[in-house]
C-alpha cells in the first residue's frame, strides 16, 4: 500500500503533538501597491527547500534534532483582507494555545497583524522586532486602512508607543520617519546598529519577530515585490536572527519573497536558508 | 520652452472635447485568484505600443483618422473592492455622460463591474457581449462577492435573464455552466459559433462588450494569469471584434493582460493590436 | 490538531484502497542529450494543478467522480540509470498488482522504459502507442543503450515487431526512419493519421500509451528539452488521446515537460490539461 | 596532437572549395528601430544547431548529403552602416565569384541589401522573393535612408518596378501600401496567396530570397525585433520556401532572430529548421 | 473634463518656467558593442520610478521641495550618429541657455558626447568627472570613431589634457590604459579613492558628471550592456555623488542601463534611487 | 578563399604545438542532484568571451602574452558516468603527457575526478586545492558513489589523508563535516581564511586547482546548481586565485556554471573573467 504524499518544508516533519514549533503558510498579497506575487512564497519554498541541507554551519545543529510540523497553507481569499486577518489569527491562535510557537511564511507583509493580534491576546506586554527596508507606518494607503504599507502602524495601535523596534529601515514618506521619531518606534534606519542593546533592554519580555525579506540588499534578494537598493547583507542578517532568538519569541514569520521575480531561484534559496536559520535559532 | 511629456496609446492624442472614444486604465488586480500582476497592463501598452504602426490592412483605416482620447490611469486602492468598483464607475459616468464612448483598460477583469454599473444606469436596456476563456459565474469565490471569478454573476444580478452572451468559453466549474444552462447567459463553448446570429438578434440594442483576451490561445498570449489551452486564434478574435462592432457599442473594455509572465513582449504586443482593431472598429 | 500538508494533483486525493487509478513522478533527466529539466515535472504539476478546473467541459466530467490517487514522488538516483528503472518498475508493478492503472509522470522519455517492463511481466500481448516529435528509435546514443533517444528502440527489444504505433513523429535519424519502415514499428509521421484505423485494429488488446508532450507544436508547449516546430496542436492532442482512451489502456504516461524552459507557465498549465483530460478519458 | 575548436551551422562542415553553398553571419542591428538584438542570432543559431537532426523527414534528404561550408561572422562595426554594407557586398561578391550560394545569416533585415547589391552585380536580371511580416518600404525612417525599415525601397531603386514579390505582409504605414500598389512592388497581404502563380511567371530569372522569420507567427517565433500576430505558420512557411527554392534562387538571407527575447529558446530552434529546410531546398 | 497623461520621473512635476533642472531622455544605443538596449532606460526608469518614494532618508530631503521638469525624451534616428549627437547637443543647449541644469537619460554611453559639446559652448573651462566600468578611450572601435567605447577620448579631442576625471575603471585595452597615464587623463582604477582629493582641487571649476551606470558591481546592477565584475558598492556610489555635487556640477547624465537584461526589475529601481540622489545632490 | 570558423575562448589562439596550457570543456551533469545545465558553461562561456578584454588592470598582464590553445569540447554521453570519466581522464592524460597544463571548463564538479586521475597518474604527491560551497564529501548520493556531491571523496580515495584543502565552504551534511574533522581533508569554512599559510606549506608540491564557482556568493554568480548564500566576493575570489597559482598548479578546473538559470547573462560573464585571471595567473 502507497503512502500519500506529505509535503513539508525541508526537515520540518515531526508530529503535530511533539512539535514545538509550527509553521504554515499566508498566502495573500492583495494590498501589496507595487509588484504583488508574495503569495506563491510558501508553496515555492516547500517546494525548493530540498535544495537545501538539514545541517547549519553556522550554528552546528541540524533541523532533524528540532521538532517543527508543517501545518500547509491556509486557504485565504484574495480581496477580503479583514476575512484574511482572521483566518491567520485564528490559526496563530490555535498553534499558540496549544502551547507552540507559530512561525508564519508570508504573503505580504500584512498578513504579520493577523499574527500579532493573536499573539498580543495571549501575551498583553508582547514587544515587535521589526526588520525591514520600509518603515509600513503609513496611516492609510490611498484610503485603505488594511495595506501592507501601514502593519506596522496598525500594530503599533494595539500595543502602543515604546512596543515596536525597527531595524534596516531606508525608505518611507517622510512623514513616517517623523512619526516615528516622536517616539512611537524606535526606528533605526539603514541596519542593525543598535539591536544588540535593544535586546538587552527587552530581557525576557515576549516578542513577536516580523521579518521583511527585503530589508536584505536586492542584490542577493531581487525577488520580492518593492526592492530597495543599499540594504544589509546576508551574513549580518543570520547575526541578527541570532541576536534577536536569544530573547523570548513567542512568535514570529518571514514575508514577502515574490519569487516569480527572482527566475534564477536565489530568492528562493535565500528565503529557505534564512527559514532554516530562523528554526535553529529559536529557544524551543 | 519644453513641453511636457505626455504619454497615450498609439494615436489617441485628440483633444477631450472633440474625442469621441475616451480611453482609460483601471490598474488593478487584488481579487485575481491565481496570478496577478493584470495591474501593469495599461501602463505598458501605452509603453509598447509605438512598436505598433497606426494602420490596420485588415480594414484599411488608420487611427489618425479617429478621435480617441486617453486619460490615463485612476489611482485605484489594492484591496479596497468596492471603492475600486465606484471610482471605475465614476469615470466610466464621466465619459458617457459626456456623450462619449469609454473604453477601459483593465486590470483583472472585476472591473469590467465598475463600467457595466455606468452604462446601466444610462442604459437600462443593456446587453453584454463576454468573449473570455472562463465563465466567471461563480456566485463568490472562497466567499467574495466581488471577486474576477464572479463578475458575470455581479454583471447579471443586476441585467438579469436574456441579456449576457458569452463566448469562447472553456473553463468553470460544472455548476457555473449548468446555472447558464438555466437560461441565465447564453454561453458559447470554445469558440464564437452563434455570434453572427446573436448579433442579427441584438439589433441595436445598447451593448456593453467585455473582451477578456485569455479567450485567445495561450501560445500567442501566454501574459495573463490563468492560461487555458485550446482558445482562439487571433483572426478568429478579429472577426469576431468586427462583428460585435458592427453592434450598437455603447461601452467597452479589454482586460486580463499580465505582462511580467510573458517576458518576450507578445502579449502585450497582442494586446496593442486588439486594442488597435478594436477602436477602428466602433461605429464611432 | 492540525493536519500534515498532503499535496496531490488537482482533485486526486480518494484513498489507495479505493482508487482504480494510481499516479506517481518519475523525476529523472540523466540522460537528456539536449536541455535537461525534465525532473522538475511531477514537481511543479502538483503545485501548479491548482489554477486548474476539476470539471472538463469538452468531456464533460468531473476528477471529482474519478478515483485516482496520488503517491507522489519516487527518489530517483541522477546517475545512476539501470537503478532508475528497477525503481520506476517496481512501482509500477505495484500498482498492477493491486490492480489498478499506474499513470506516470515523467522526467525525461527513458522513464517509460521501467513503466513497460512493469507492464509487459502482467500483459505479455502488451502493444505501445506512442505519441512524440521523435522516433526514440536510436540502437544507442554516443554508446549508452540507456537514453532517452532510444527508448522506444528498448521497448521493442521487448515486445517485439508490430507491437508498437507511432504518431506525430517528425524528427529522427535517417536511419531510425529506414529502420522503423523495415516493419519493426508502425510509423506515422507528423500527426494522428492513421489512429483511428490503429485503435480499431487493437480491438481489446492491452496497451501502454506513452504520451511525450513534445508532439504537441512548441507554440502551446515550449518548456520541453528539444522543442521541434511543426507539431499538433491541443485540440488535436486531445482528440487523439480520448480515442486511445476508448482502448484498453493498461498503464501510460505523460513526460518531456521541462518547466524552467518556460517562464509564463503556459507549458506547465498545458500539461496540467493534458493530465486531467487523460484522467477522465480512461477506461476506469 | 589536439585539433582546434571549428564550429558551424549543423552539418556545414565540406571545404570551401568543394562547397556549393556558403553560409556567413551578418551580426548587425544598429538601424532596428524597436528592439535590438538581431546581432546575436548567427551565433546563437550556431551553438543551438546540434539540438537539431541533418535529416528533414518533411523532403527526406540530409545536410550530410549536401555541400555547404559555413565561413563564420563578418565583424561588422556597430554605428558605421554604410562601411557595414560594404563589408556585407564584399563577402556576398566573393561567394558568388567563386561560382557558390551565399546564404546569410543577419542580423536585421538591412544586410539585405548588402547581399542585393553583390547579386545585381552579377546578375542584372535579378528579382527578388520578400517574405516579411513589414512593407520594409519607407523612403526613409526619421529621416534615415539605411534604416532595416527602408530595406525593399532601397533595393527597389536598384531594381525598379515589377522585381520585387512580397508576400505575408500584414504591418506598415499606410502610405507604403499604397506606394505598393502604384506598381512599384507586387504586395501580397497575410500569406502566400499568389506565390505560385508568381514562380511560374518568374520562370528561370535569377532570384534573390529574403525571409524575415517576423512572416512566422509569434506564437511560434517570439524571439524577433517587432513581432506582429496574424503571421504564417510553420508548415505553410516550409511549404512557400519549397515553391520559391524550385526556381532559380541565386542568393538568399533570413534575418531578424533576436534570440534574447525567446528565453525558451524555441525561436532559435525554429530559426534553425527553417535555414535546414532552406539549405535542403535550394537547386544545388 | 478629463486631463491628458502626463508621465514624469517620479516627483518631476513644476513648470519649465520655474524649474532648475530638466530631465530629458536620449533613446540611443546603436554603437552598443555588446549587448544593446540602453534605448529603453528613460521610458522604464519612469514609469518604474512611481515605485520609489520621493524622499531620501540618507539625505533628509524630498523631491517634492526640488524643482525639476522632465521634457520627455529625444525621437532619435537610430542609425544615424552624427544627426543623435546634434540632436542631444540642441536639447541641453537650450536648457543651459535658459539657465537650467540639463540632467540626461542614457541611452548608451556615446550620449554624453552631445551634451558634452552643449556644455563646453557655454563653460569653455568645464571639467569631466567621469564614472564608469571602462575607459572608454579608444581612439576607435573597429573604424568607427563615434562609439561609446570612444566618447570620452572624444571629450579628450575637446577639452584637452588635464580636464578629466575618470573613477571606478576596471575595464579597458592595454592601450587605453597606458595613454591614460601618459597624462591625457586622470585614470583611478577600480574604486573611488582620490575622489575627494579632486574634488578639492577642481574648487569651483564647472563640471560635467557623466556617471555610467556600470561603475556598480553587477551583483546589484546586471541590467547593463557589458556587465563587469568587481564594481563599486550602492553605497559607495551614492556618497561619491553626494561628493561630486558638492562641486559646481553644469550638466550632468545617468546611461547605460539596458533594463531588458534583468527581468527582475532590480536594475530599473536602482537606477531611479540613482537619479533621485543625484537629484537631491545637485546644488540647484 | 575563405576560411572554417575556428571558436576560441577570448584569445586563446596559440597553435597546440607552442602552447603552454590548454583549455578544453566537459559538458556533463547528469549526476548534478538539484539544478541541471552545467553542461552548457563550456559553449556559453566562449560564445560571451568577446564581451571581455584580454587585458587584465588587476594584474596589468594581457592574454595575447600567453600561449593558451583552446581544444573545444569534448563529447560526452549523458547518462554513462564512468565512460565520461575516462573519457575526460584520455585528454586530460595527452596534455599532461605533451608537457602542457590542462584547463578544464566543467561541466558539473564530478567532471574533476577524470583529470584528477590523470594528473595523480603523472604526479603521485599530487595535492588538490578545493575551492567551493559545497564539502563535496558524501560517501555516496542516494547509493551512487560517482556524484556531483562525492567528488572530493573519491578523489581522496585516490590521495588519501592530508592531500585535500578546502575553502569556502559552508553547506554539508553534519557527518560530512565530521569526516573531514577526522583528518581526512583540511576544511576551511565560509571564506579563505588559512590559504596563505596553505600555499607556504604546499612549497613546491604539484598541485590540483579545482574551483567550484559556487564558492562565490549567489548576488554576483547565481547561474549555478545549487546557489548557497553567504558566499566570498569576487575581488577576494581573485586574490585567491592568485595565492594559489603562485604554487606550483599543474592541472586546474572551474565547473558549475549553469548558464540558463542566469539569463542577465552576469554569471557567464563572471565565469569568463574568473577563467582570464586564472590563465594569466598560472606560471606558465
Amino acid at each position: 500500500m502507497l503512502n500519500p504524499n506529505v509535503e513539508t518544508f525541508l526537515g520540518c516533519d515531526c508530529g503535530y503533538e511533539e512539535a514545538e514549533a509550527v509553521l504554515f503558510g499566508a498566502p495573500f498579497d492583495s494590498t501589496t501597491s507595487y509588484r504583488p506575487g508574495a503569495r506563491f512564497a510558501s508553496r515555492v519554498m516547500r517546494a525548493e527547500s530540498y535544495g537545501l541541507e538539514t545541517y547549519s554551519p553556522y550554528l552546528d545543529r541540524d533541523l532533524t534534532d528540532r521538532k517543527v510540523f508543517d501545518s500547509g497553507d491556509l486557504e485565504l481569499c484574495f480581496g477580503d483582507t479583514e476575512q484574511v486577518l482572521l483566518d491567520i489569527e485564528a490559526r496563530a491562535s490555535t498553534i499558540l494555545e496549544d502551547g507552540k510557537l507559530p512561525v508564519m511564511i508570508g504573503g505580504e507583509h500584512l498578513v504579520t497583524l493577523g499574527a500579532v493580534r493573536a499573539a498580543f491576546a495571549k501575551y498583553p506586554d508582547l514587544h515587535v522586532i521589526h526588520f525591514d527596508a520600509h518603515t509600513d507606518l503609513r496611516d492609510d494607503y490611498l484610503g485603505a486602512k488594511l495595506s501592507h504599507a501601514a502593519v506596522i502602524r496598525r500594530a503599533w495601535e494595539l500595543l502602543g508607543d515604546g512596543r515596536i523596534y525597527q531595524f534596516g529601515i531606508r525608505s518611507g514618506d517622510r512623514s513616517e520617519f517623523q512619526w516615528a521619531k516622536e517616539g512611537h518606534t524606535a526606528l533605526h534606519p539603514f541596519d542593525f546598529e543598535g539591536l544588540a542593546q535593544t535586546m538587552e533592554n527587552l530581557s525576557d519580555k515576549p516578542i513577536y519577530f516580523t521579518l521583511d525579506l527585503d530589508v536584505l540588499d536586492p542584490s542577493i534578494f531581487p525577488g520580492t515585490g518593492t526592492p530597495e537598493a543599499g540594504g544589509v547583507g546576508f551574513l549580518d542578517l543570520l547575526r541578527a536572527i541570532r541576536q534577536v532568538c536569544k530573547g523570548r519569541v513567542v512568535a514570529c514569520d518571514i514575508n514577502e519573497l515574490s519569487p516569480h521575480y527572482d527566475q534564477s531561484g536565489v530568492s528562493t534559496a535565500v528565503a529557505c536558508k534564512v527559514l532554516r536559520e530562523l528554526l535553529l535559532s529559536l529557544r524551543l
